[in-house]
């Protein structure tokens, strides 16, 4: 609940969308990439009050072309966009996405999800090197490396391969990118794995809704920070690109041009907070569902902290599959406690004191008589900064409830994250505060218990690892190109990459 | 689902607020009006896509005063307002509420929910009398009746309760109105009760969210179709109004002036959708929770229609309560199926042929993993026309469902209302239709089944009657002025008055 | 200048038209009206900062119709439109025109210019008689008086005549009106001819701006409160609406159905600052073009206040007519010494305190080169308040004006409007004021003279009276039904009728 | 009329403030800044339908900053803009100004008016440098140029100077520039001074439009292309920038950095067209006032091309100074034939065929009354393409006129030109058409006759040579640092640099 609410996450999701075959394509791209958007923007972002940026639109206006030209570029049957969650509500017109820019060759356009963790030293570089930055964004960083030529290039022949690998040379997380130039779409993740980037197969619309589509024509590829759109555009989910894989997709074909390793022979380290909350449930990461990967939280948290209840219920809705798995486990029935006013978040009246004393109560209706003198479980996905909850704990006692017991299906947050979420400064997070010694109390709850940082690590690689016992096939070898792990660092401070100022 | 899907229901609301007290009040009465109507919009019309019409800003700009004068009537401690969920996306200006007109003791405002069955011939007989109607809405006319001296009413002292008599005796069936004149507002259901009201009562913030709230004092009454919006403005639900009722309320106190009684005996006839599909899950309705009628008839369903199966979900959200009710009953595991894509609806993109035929799937993402392999019950709130359950159930058979079991939580709807609600026209209803007879087939499920008539009735009065047995108190009676019943005119075809045209 | 500046004025405009023939016609009438609404608008309120509200929009959604029916009676190839310039930027929606009312004959739809002078009373007999009234317009009244059935009108023939007859003896001016019932348009004007209304025919676009146009043939009617707007439109000026006449116009001929005398034989009074200020200069009224009647006016006033100077110049744009005539009488060169900053005034830039210093001055810029070192003699419009002109003459004298001599081509109003003009209190009125007795010390000039109320009288009707003694012909004869006057009352305080409350 | 008309022309304006003194200043720079590229707005572009694209809103907007930073910015007590006249009407986001870089040495932001002519190659050399263009914007190019280290730059200590001085030897002409830096803001002219820039003095307002001024405090700086908005803003001109000159202004003194030369002693060659038609009438450019060359090109058309006739007139309103001062010389009566109708322009009425027929005639009124019977001769600023006066004398005659004789205050375009101005290709020009040999016929005038260059040429220069010879003071002086000319390339094809590609 308190992610939603707080809109404390500030996430990317990147998509792009080419045409197969020869000649002008039926497909309409422009309307495929605004469709994997808007399916982006729901998944990496949730749903939080009023505070959306809609990015899309100007996303999808770049910096060199003209809205005709534009149109021009969607009849050469590829594009490629970008989406931003961002908690300010402006968005700063610099950092719209994709970057595009002029070489000697053409034009290339960047999309980009993460953060480069020594873009620092990479700006200082660049300017050195007598190139002006007009924004403060990444994307600027990534295109004007990409615009270097590489010793060894012809001419008339630029070597994209050679500065792409030139540029993840240069920083090596934490970047899922899709670099346009001409017919080509370069899908490259970093060789950290920390982002999320998967390739679907556009069938056509017939087929893709029909039992055996393996003989169904190819009608375009999609590359998309998840999964979860693919369904609504009509696209079937093919594969994730590896962690420091480069891939070319063409009109024609896709290739493996090259994969990337890890310094040192380091882990992967893919964002275990992708699995928590910020991707879609019905997403699919290393192999499996964000849905099971939530529910096995919630069964990992009723073994971890069982408590004597009468149900069990959830904070509606991302806690709703660790609800349901908590109850299976503990055989406690499962129960609807609140219903969410959809209206009241999304309408601008300005609050005034009778409001803000409501709190997050104006958000919720209560099912009082679904629970009027029960013992209550109730499930969240995450507890930040310790003050949504409470008011929620006192309309269920208010309305009748003899005992409210909350758990929380994710470990407390302790550290800065520095790979592309905005997280509250440590200071405001709970876990750091003294008030944490006694939270319960805090919160206004009869106990309060977090899933552990192992139990979570586990409920993600368990069937992971049960996978790779079992089958040798192509997906699961790729995954280890090297070694296996996710980044935990803002619950346990470890970083992936020594961290660079 | 496909009530929501199609938004072929119109529904409206309506609301009133009036601060306690003598003097200038502390209550800010239009925030209180506007939390109050954004709640009624989301139960009354539900999630449609793109296509409800927020009347409410509109409702609030009368047709007599300017804005400065409306806060000067706000400064008056009292207001009333009226939403309204349209399919057709555009509203008519003229129909806007509530309805001000300037009469020879002053202006009286009034909002309305319902549909008077008579209107054409109150409408002739108005223009015989000279009158220009300058909108087609009922709104005018209940004005303008009330407009009309009464014979024995002094010129100085104008006699409401005989005005809004006369209206009743004009018009049976059916309305929920508030009428404000000067600085008391007149609460009037019509003699059969066909539309909800209820009345609340605000207390002061801290005390509604602590318990023991009985000694906290009123800082004003709120008067709503439905019950849900209460907590979320700091409200305590108070009652019902009675069938045939006419309340005063003024700052001082609550009063009942008459209750007008039903022709002939006749029985009360609250409309049984209401509990099936609009209104919000945690209101009230003569003494019982919405959410626990839902999830009676689900239960019920479970009864009258069993089947073999390893699981039981929902098309969310709408069916949620009936398919716990449903699972419990059958002791089957709930488990969910489809997660909603919430942004697709809302974004406006021009559909293509491909969002087309894509259809509601667009809608929905799929938990594969939690239904593969699975035979499933999916219990649906209602089908309509017959056009959105099947590729919901393609999109399931897709994605390895091994069988898919619909059973309908509500009756089929057969007959037109003309009471308030707009349906389909009998040919377009799917009961109708020769298709009804292999409906299974039709929609690709392995069967379907739908609640029965009798089902619905006893799931909605079951608890009441119990009630009636056990109780005596104050409210039961209340409901027992008369005759006790329901109207169930679109699925049976016995409407509770005579129609004239 | 200064009328434009203060926006002290709301004026109206209305405009209908109707298509010739049988059966559908290829004018496309709504694109008519709001070209002629536009080119009144512009008219009818000159050009004020920022605060002109577009009613046009929502002068054609009608309260009874819906868009889609809008459209069905454009196809019927009539409709008629109204304009308003109001100075407080918010407009009442209940006062949006036209306004429609549904009669037992159906519809009729009313477009109103100017202000009943006993609307007090005839609210009162309406409300008394049982009507509501929804809005406080006069229009409102206008079709709740057409509404009412005449005695001896029979059930099934509706007696319009007779209908506006009644109006017209209810209430003796100022109007000028459009009704519009099925498929024709009556055109009114009130009595006294208080508001202007005039007729012109629209012929094929060839040939409106061909000679020999008389053979043309007549593609439809236009009704317009002035003739400004008709050679855009590609229509010609035909001929004014008569005081008392009731024009029925339909798609077939034009017929005068009768001419209502003044009580007592009042002569006319068209109000005479539609010459001095409201109306375009390429409009005709009374034969005369408004232009010529400034240009007059500038001439009159240099023979009642000649003076020693340089040069004559304007306070563009309004006064510009006059000032030439000013010029060529007194046979000074006419020089131009401001230029408008057209934009300044139109920008929504938050006043601060220096733009406040600023003031007028930023409205133009300085042609200093033209006029240092010269005496000046500035030619305005009006000066109502007093305190526009003053910072424009020390803009002058700062950029190197010797002297600056100030003529006012319009008498000073010293009293309220009761006819449709919204004219500042009395004590508001430079003219009420002790200054005024020191005027040319007040505004800084080195002298200040107002044109005579008799000067200004003569000006207008001097053309008239000539034609009088020379023509014999319709037109001339029309105006002669009664006496023949001005209303004066803004300058004299004498009211063309008694006025009641 | 038809440079306005068509909007063929694409100019710019910059603007920048800095406010006097040390610590925080009262002067609102970011309302000064607004209004001054208001002012500009209006100058440079004139009334064009419907078409203006106000980039103010955008050029405050810088790519670096966000607003909160923009604020901290504006604290800084100094800012620069720029404004833009588009035809098109949709403004390419990339090219917005001010254009803002990261160098090593902190932001820089530049303004730019005018147009590189060696772009091209300029572009090429970057790019082969591996620097990444985003924009097709000149000022992107002259921003990387800047950030560009000279050779002798210490790494902490940049030489602006050197760097500006580098880029004016990189391109010799079109800019005139406002190059902000920390607190500083550098005034560039190109060598040969083709877009002009001047200097203005605020002070406090009450001075500016009072006597004696010379004593008042200095409160800030303003640098525009045009004086014209300068009184509007309460600030006094000072001087122009002169060509070449690299001028800086700090918030305590203005400094002459230096003068760069023109290469092989060529002549200056200020914009002639400037005069013609883009400025202000009310700008000073040469120690000259536009109005004034405007009112003598009328003079010397008079001298060119005499015509028997009855009055002289204006196709408003560009062309008036002309028309008065051709009145003058030729003793005949100035009248005023046509109005303009301001909002049939500004409406957003879609063009119907009706519309399209009436074409500019929809714009003007008539004032038939003036010139009825009478030999005309019309004055117009320009006759570009000749199809925008033909509706104008067709008008003319239509209502009455007798002779209809066409003056153009210009001599004809027939070259494109390549440093700023959109200029329609040549083969769209009139002077380049067949029917330029029978031009009256084909407009259908009595007779037409342009201005020819050395009239225009000399019309322009007079006064300034007069003035070189009487005065021996500073400002003169500097403008003769080289030879005197002006660019007339559009209209003789002599362009004042040679042009590479």
């Amino acid at each position: 609940m308190e992610l939603e609410e707080l809109g404390i996450w500030e996430e990317c999701g990147v998509f792009g969308c080419i045409a197969s075959g020869v000649g002008p394509s039926e497909l309409d791209v422009p309307h495929v990439i605004t469709l994997g958007l808007v399916g982006l923007q729901e998944a990496r972002g949730q749903e939080v009050a009023g505070s959306r940026t809609h990015c899309t639109g100007m996303g999808l206006v770049n910096h060199v072309f003209s809205e005709d030209r534009l149109k021009k570029l969607y009849v050469s049957n590829l594009w490629i966009g970008h989406t931003r969650y961002s908690t300010s509500g402006i968005s700063e017109l610099g950092n719209c996405q994709p970057f595009v820019v002029e070489t000697l060759h053409g034009k290339i356009a960047v999309a980009h999800n993460g953060e480069l963790t020594n873009a620092a030293q990479l700006r200082r570089k660049l300017m050195r090197h007598g190139v002006g930055l007009s924004t403060g964004s990444d994307s600027e960083l990534i295109t004007q490396l990409l615009a270097f030529t590489p010793p060894l290039e012809q001419d008339d022949d630029p070597d994209w391969v050679a500065r792409i690998k030139n540029l993840m040379n240069e920083t090596p997380t934490s970047y899922s990118l899709l670099i346009m130039h001409k017919d080509i779409i370069y899908a490259v993740r970093d060789p950290y794995g920390n982002r999320p980037l998967c390739i679907g197969r556009l069938v056509s619309v017939g087929d893709v809704h029909a039992k055996g589509k393996d003989n169904s024509e190819t009608e375009g590829w999609v590359i998309s920070s998840e999964s979860c759109s693919f369904l609504s555009i009509g696209a079937e989910y093919c594969r994730e690109v590896m962690p420091g894989e480069i891939v070319k997709i063409s009109r024609y074909d896709i290739q493996t041009l090259d994969v990337v390793p890890r310094p040192g022979g380091d882990p992967t380290a893919f964002c275990i907070f992708e699995y928590v909350y910020f991707a879609r449930p019905d997403s699919i990461f290393e192999g499996q569902m964000v849905y099971s990967v939530r529910r096995r939280c919630g069964q990992q948290l009723a073994i971890e902290a069982p408590v004597e209840a009468d149900l069990v219920s959830t904070v509606p809705e991302s806690a709703t599959p660790a609800a349901l798995g908590y109850a299976q486990t503990c055989r406690l029935p499962y129960v609807e406690v609140l219903c969410k006013n959809r209206y009241v978040g999304r309408t601008f009246i300005q609050p005034n004191m009778r409001l803000r004393q409501l709190g997050v109560a104006k958000k919720f209706g209560v099912l009082s008589d679904n629970f009027k003198g029960k013992r209550v479980v109730l499930i969240d996905d995450s507890i930040v900064r310790g003050n949504t909850i409470s008011p929620i704990i006192k309309l269920l006692r208010v309305s009748g409830a003899k005992e409210v017991h909350v758990r929380v299906a994710s470990p407390p947050i302790r550290f800065p994250c520095y790979m592309g979420i905005n997280i509250p400064t440590k200071e405001e997070l709970i876990a750091n505060k003294p008030e944490f010694h006694d939270l319960a109390k805090y919160i206004g709850a009869d106990s309060v218990i977090y899933l552990s940082v192992e139990g979570l690590v586990s409920s993600v690689q368990e069937s992971i690892k049960a996978k790779e016992e079992n089958e040798n096939n192509f997906k699961t070898n790729k995954f280890h190109a090297g070694k296996f792990g996710h980044c935990t660092a803002c619950l346990t401070g470890e970083y992936p990459v020594e961290l660079e100022w």
